[in-house]
């Protein structure tokens, strides 16, 4: 019989992170995330398929956020309501307890290209799944491509801003302001702050 | 002493794209494009490393000609209008003559999760140099890489609409339009539309 010890999963993960960081996550083995806290490797596989479904393990549950806050949207909810909705559901996997292993994972994800490129094609992924949510809502293409991609720009910058160091503010708040950027941006509400900043430069 | 054929690459390019597309890409090897029009194997790997590069050759070309528009833009220029100058630049590489190549080429990228996972990071690449030229330009983050990344969103969402069956717009109209649609996106303009729709669904 396995014996399931609750939080075991959350254990290797943090020693997975905290070996990728140090070590790097190329010199990391599976056998030795599991040893670094007194387990064995099988026990590991027990719990993640390799080390690098240690970085991207949840990913259904995810998406599944994501899409969760487009089904509790209003049914009067236009695409940029319905991709806010969206996004205000995302926040919530990204309390301020995380903030530092989330930080931690994102410089692992950073320091390794196929890692960066893993993370963009699930991010991709989730941008199809939203894009699909918001025509089922009765958007039309391509806005709800445009709108689904746009969300997601908009949660990647965010992450970024919520884990540099000293940062703050909840996922909440940046989330928030920077839709309210890109707004501002499409809108051309920024252009005469950067045509000073040019023409200062001259 | 190697001779150099004008236009061998671009027979081998066609060739390649017809076989990727009848036989399926995984199916065809590179030997099979040289033959395919009468040359050898070796003359093939005289023009291409291998034969996914035949899809993503040129890819620094490419990646000049969203950066040269940046660079053309006036001193005056806000980030909207930077990238828009990108896109429009972008738009003089797909000349309706191209129409039918390139329609072949997303067809073959598409069918193959590899390959659209290739294409994916050749955007991301894209997308990073492009917010570097903003940030260059006195943007700010992350105005910079929210401008560059929606211009991305733009182009994506413009090609795949420019190779549709029986499209006849140019590419730098449709890139002109979905620009106005993301505006409009942003500004809350398509909302209306929308919510009209999903309550005449009810």
């Amino acid at each position: 019989m396995v014996r399931w010890e609750p939080g075991t999963r959350e254990r290797l993960y943090a020693a997975a992170l905290e070996l990728f960081a140090t070590r790097g996550y190329e010199q990391t083995t599976a056998a030795e995330i599991a040893q670094s806290i007194g387990l064995s490797e099988r026990t590991f596989f027990r719990h993640f398929a390799d080390k690098r479904e240690v970085l991207f393990a949840g990913q259904g549950e995810f998406l599944g956020v994501f899409l969760a806050g487009v089904a509790d949207a209003p049914a009067s909810a236009g695409p940029l309501e319905l991709v806010t909705a969206s996004l205000r559901a995302a926040a919530t996997m990204f309390p301020d307890q995380r903030r530092s292993d989330v930080r931690l994972r994102q410089s692992v994800v950073a320091a390794n290209a196929a890692l960066g490129e893993r993370e963009q094609h699930k991010m991709a992924v989730v941008a199809a799944a939203l894009s699909g949510a918001l025509r089922e809502r009765g958007v039309d293409e391509p806005a709800a491509t445009l709108a689904a991609r746009s969300a997601i720009t908009v949660f990647s910058v965010a992450v970024a801003q919520w884990v540099r160091p000293d940062e703050q503010r909840s996922m909440g708040e940046l989330l928030e302001r920077t839709t309210a950027e890109l707004v501002a941006l499409m809108t051309g509400a920024t252009t005469a702050v950067s045509t000073t900043e040019t023409m200062t430069a001259r």
